[in-house]
């Protein structure tokens, strides 16, 4: 996107948000760092131009946010589903309209939607749409319409542009870590964020059901012949055991690829109904959203899934011989 | 440091490295990854000014930071003890002479020496001295030099520079991670640095005798009756079985130290000589600095390490006792 082209799209973002007075803020179903920030960053601007706004999420707020500004007030939409609807909605981090969930059914008839997001994939569904594939996350064109509004920053805004940022890059890991993101970084920072508090608890401490899947995890891997795949199980047992809840497996597959000279890691999680979810991810070599979609799941060339029909004893060598004839290929 | 004085400073580095051909370049001995960059950083600059240099370390590289542009040149002094003696010497990254090793046995008894550093206890044993505490990294402070020389950097030094910011920073997730940081990481990464490269190499990938290490030390892991303190413990034999050098230890304390809850995290590690290590990390609320003094040992508050002469029977309890003190006083 040429710069003009996306500076035309943030005016017209603030002109949607300037042609009302009250709006309903969505985000992705099972929010990440990025979709919880990315709510609490635009119901931060709507406050600071006199708006008043609703936060409704269609799943609960991991815990793990919940010291972000405003984070408070977002509405777990099953446990509370609101008695109103809303006709001006701003949808953040949402690559397509199915990702909002059933919020949609708070949408009046006519409803206008300002669709903000960074996926590649996004399908436009918005009314206005301010889409920039080349941003980090969605946080990082919300810091662009914050600037194009001329609102200045304070640290609550900061503080959640830069959780967004650290969590969509990895800290600052993953290739999406543009020159463009180190100075907003920079500049948030400079505004007094505590970037080290932040990395600590959301990047570095575990939780107890973390450390003990982590144990077993490791406890349990397993290598090819040539130590080029590395994979792990999980089963309903473990996590009922542990006490773990599905968001203490996140990053858990990394252990396994990130063993030297391992191309592809896998984490095997059985599921309750007799399925076995898979979670690929390659160092790069082999191409794991192909081989997700031999078994019908799909994503992308480095991180991907798919789930089997199968009993864990069936599903894991169907995969990891997939895997093998990828790396061999 | 005020601004001006810092440009006086780099003015006087400059002036010294033009004042001579023919460099002696030293750092730290065992090395850690802004040692190696610094290192690499200023045999670079030297070069480009048209000077000789040698490179020498008491210690062997890391291998994982064999991929500098440089580090291949680094002579491992107790190998190759080379022949002559060196006038005009380069350290960086060595807070005292000390840490120099016997590296310094190569100096001319007129020797004129460049310490460039950031270590706040650096305590100016330099002809010339470039002592920067706000800095996170040495090579924070060649980026200035290089600046200041206005020779304008290519991707090889600026491949240096950011593998030196990214391990003295943990990934720019410790506290010393300032904007200034974040904006050359920016200016780094503008280059062409492949910062997720670095990241993956250095920071997330594991050698199979790291993982080994992991996983024994996750399955000794014990806790206080309070959870507070957690610790781990690793003795020669695991060492041989695993087949890990020391560096493979390298944080293993912080899996003790992240568990939610727990405020002090420590690594015991029993030496062949009958002597225990023990490494203690802080979350904030101990001075493990002040612990570690008890046993004649010392470093920063929530980094810190001791020596004991006794068996890890004998010296577990005892230090564990002394953070109990700590953290209940
Ligand atoms: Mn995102
Ligand atoms: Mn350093």
């Amino acid at each position: 996107m040429i710069i003009s082209e996306y500076d035309n799209r943030l005016q017209d973002a603030l002109s949607f948000i300037n042609g009302g007075d009250d709006y309903l803020v969505v985000s992705h179903v099972q929010p990440d760092g990025d979709a919880v920030s990315s709510t609490a960053a635009v119901f931060w601007l709507l406050s600071k131009l006199g708006k008043r706004a609703v936060l409704i999420n269609e799943s609960p707020i991991p815990q793990k946010f919940a010291f972000l500004a405003g984070a408070e007030t977002i509405v777990h939409y099953r446990e509370q589903p609101p008695q109103r609807k809303f006709k001006r909605i701003i949808a953040v981090d949402c690559a397509d309209f199915r990702r909002i969930g059933d919020v949609a059914a708070l949408f009046e008839e006519q409803y206008e939607l300002l669709n903000i997001d960074h996926h590649p994939t996004n399908d436009r569904y918005g009314t206005v749409n301010v889409v920039r594939p080349d941003a980090a996350a969605t946080v990082e064109i919300l810091y662009d319409l914050i600037q194009h509004a001329a609102v200045p920053l304070d640290l609550e805004a900061a503080t959640a542009i830069y959780t967004g940022l650290l969590t969509d890059t990895g800290g600052f890991r993953y290739s999406n870590t543009s020159p463009q993101v180190m100075e907003v970084a920079a500049n948030l920072l400079a505004l007094g964020v505590s970037g080290h508090q932040l990395a600590d608890h959301l990047l570095e401490r575990m939780t107890v059901a973390q450390l003990k899947l982590l144990r077993l995890g490791l406890n349990r891997l397993q290598f090819s012949g040539d130590n080029k795949i590395c994979w792990l199980y999980i089963e309903p047992a473990d996590m009922k055991e542990i006490g773990a809840v599905p968001e203490d497996l996140e990053g858990l597959v990394n252990y396994a690829l990130n063993i030297e000279g391992v191309e592809v890691g896998i984490l095997f999680k059985a599921t309750d109904n007799g399925e076995v979810k898979a979670s690929l991810r390659s160092a790069g070599k082999a191409d794991v959203a192909a081989i997700a979609q031999l078994f019908g799941g799909g994503g992308h060339t480095r991180a991907s899934g798919c789930r089997l029909a199968a009993p864990l004893a069936e599903a894991m060598p169907k995969v990891v011989e997939a895997v093998g004839k990828a790396l061999t290929s």
